[in-house]
């Protein structure tokens, strides 16, 4: 089908921002396939699926960066340098993060730097976690009458309470769903200050990780025994956290709606690999 | 290089609920686009660009649903009902809404309703434009420091006033970055509760008409201004209003990224209409 579409020229010595999509590669938009395809080097969180980096083109080096990648990681500042410094040698650039690239992916850090360098970029979207994880465990974000507003917060900060510069009270009382990123650690801080706020012990939770790929896993609790439930989630795995009523659907939807990803038929290429351990 | 990837059967008798993106044909996911080649019919909303309905196969009949395409509206039960009829009659049936079908898109009501009628269903995620529309205006959803927190919520309901089943105060002080979907008509209203919450008058606000498609319309205002400024589109444009610290990074990112979407190279197919005015 992509056949039928003229795609925006992805020019030497540019940078594209690429969202990778929850991790089925099924999710991957058009734009970001056709990316893949065309570019010289790909710089990737360690969080991407080899499934998605065998979509690359053959010529393509994939750079691995980011936390999890080095031991003591690959600073944002450096990535941002090697972006400029690959852009500015005429490289077809991706920059390819899991989820989308201006939701809790530092993306807009990222944007900022090429700007200030003048160097061409482009953000291509992809699917959040929050979104198509959940529906990948029949949960609606939102839902007509039980929630016309939805939160999407990240979890992470310093120490091991609540992160302090959110008002989590009027979260509470603000957004009938809330998702959390990266919470698993703080959950039980979290979900104290929703009950604090006047949030219910029993609303539903889901503690989905690995969404949308074949290691889906999905922990089904209430406000009240979050905490507890984390520890069924093996640590490190992605994990989003999601309460509010809209949970009780994926009850009845998550049996029974048809799933799984898309699976990749090529053998994952050679990917000449520079920079760090893939 | 989708010819690289195995998808999931679409087996005949099923409904696949598929989000079509905000608008650029390039935004479709791998599995939308799939789907579109293999069905037999499409159920679109009338949103939903030309552009995306040229990439269904030849033999699919697109039949068009939803509030524009009659003149009083199709009924969402007569919706559900028309979903499972073609289902029971074996084909292969696409249910194809505007971002994503979990998002406002009343996805969740027609999931229910397969689930009930025991019709077999996927739901496939589309890229919202509350963010791959603020993308395409360089405005991060979110931003480290500025906004660990957003907020989508819907601005639709009965009468002009902000509609009464949120607490407005509550997301003020809760959401770093609001955007509110369907809100152009209700924008007074809503800014004024936002204000009176504390948010400030010359806060940043974008108001985005037909994000990401090459008619893209972005209104540059603040809280205090912004319902004079919903006047500057278009009434019956799809319009996003985003509030909030990230909307500033659109100044520089919107005016120095790439953009403009995939362009549809075949000729705009005969599709078989039935059921109403295309």
């Amino acid at each position: 089908m992509s056949g039928r579409l003229a795609f925006p020229e992805f020019a030497p010595g540019s940078v594209w921002l690429v969202g990778a999509g929850p991790g089925d590669p099924g999710l991957l938009t058009l734009h970001a396939a056709h990316a893949l395809e065309r570019a010289d080097v790909i710089l990737h969180d360690a969080l991407v699926a080899p499934e998605i980096l065998a979509l690359a083109g053959p010529g393509a080096a994939c750079e691995p960066v980011g936390k999890r990648a080095g031991r003591a990681g690959t600073a944002q500042l450096r990535i941002n340098q090697r972006l400029i410094e690959l852009a500015r040698a005429g490289r077809r650039v991706v920059r390819l993060k899991g989820g989308d690239p201006f939701v809790f992916g530092r993306g807009g850090e990222e944007a900022l730097a090429l700007a200030a360098a003048g160097v061409p970029f482009r953000v291509v979207p992809g699917i959040t976690s929050g979104i198509g994880g959940l529906a990948a465990a029949g949960i609606p974000l939102t839902h007509r009458m039980l929630a016309p507003s939805a939160a999407l917060v990240t979890g992470h900060g310093a120490g091991s309470g609540a992160p302090p510069d959110l008002d989590w009270a009027a979260l509470a009382r603000g957004a009938r769903t809330i998702v959390l990123y990266m919470a698993r650690d703080r959950l039980g801080a979290i979900a104290q200050a929703l009950l604090a706020a006047g949030r219910a012990p029993d609303e539903p939770v889901a503690l989905l990780a690995d969404a949308t790929t074949a290691r889906q896993r999905a922990v089904r609790t209430t406000l009240g025994e979050a905490a507890g439930a984390a520890g069924q989630i093996a640590p490190g795995a992605p994990t989003l956290v999601v309460i509010g009523p809209v949970v009780a659907l994926g009850d009845v939807l998550g049996a029974t709606q048809q799933a799984g990803p898309a699976r990749v038929l090529a053998a994952p290429r050679a990917a000449a690999v520079q920079g760090g351990a893939p």
